[in-house]
């Protein structure tokens, strides 16, 4: 596999038994994956930037959670609205402080 | 949060809408991820390695799928029979080689 630059993974609060349910789903990351996707190629970013659901992090009071690899950064109560503002960060090689748990 | 040494992240092939189905789940995902958790706990590992399964990551040919971040090791057509020697590579800071895509 080519490295990808940051790979962003986002709690969908998915059940290996087969349920999508909890509070990161609810909370709206369905939106905030699909916003994600949106800004990728929106920008390019194929290739580099990977954007890939989650099951459950156990950190279900800070969510909807977003943690970005390789730098493991963990973001706690992202709106869809706060993508656009985390993947500018990104291409700058830099971090939402406000979002940072 | 405090920094994992190791994020290992599972396909389970789960589906934003709600579905869990595809190739990596019919092929052993859940008992890949239930093995990393015993090995994980038999070792002491908790606050070190993580396990979290994903939605579908897109190569389903060289699926089970694991990554393991902050390295970004990917490793294809896993099986739950494999999971200890991956958690033996990891304590030496070492890779399975013949798993890697």
């Amino acid at each position: 596999m080519e490295k990808l630059k940051h790979h962003i993974f986002v709690c969908g609060s998915a059940r290996l038994v087969g349920e999508n349910k909890g509070f990161c789903l609810q909370k709206d990351a369905v939106d905030i994956v699909l916003n994600f996707n949106e800004e990728i190629q929106d920008r390019d970013l194929d290739g580099e930037v990977m954007v890939t659901s989650t099951g459950c992090m156990g950190i279900c009071s800070k969510g909807p959670i977003v943690v970005v690899y390789p730098e493991q950064t963990w973001y706690g109560k992202v709106t869809p609205d706060d993508v656009e503002e985390i993947v500018d960060a990104l291409e700058e090689e830099e971090k939402v402080e406000r979002l940072i748990i």
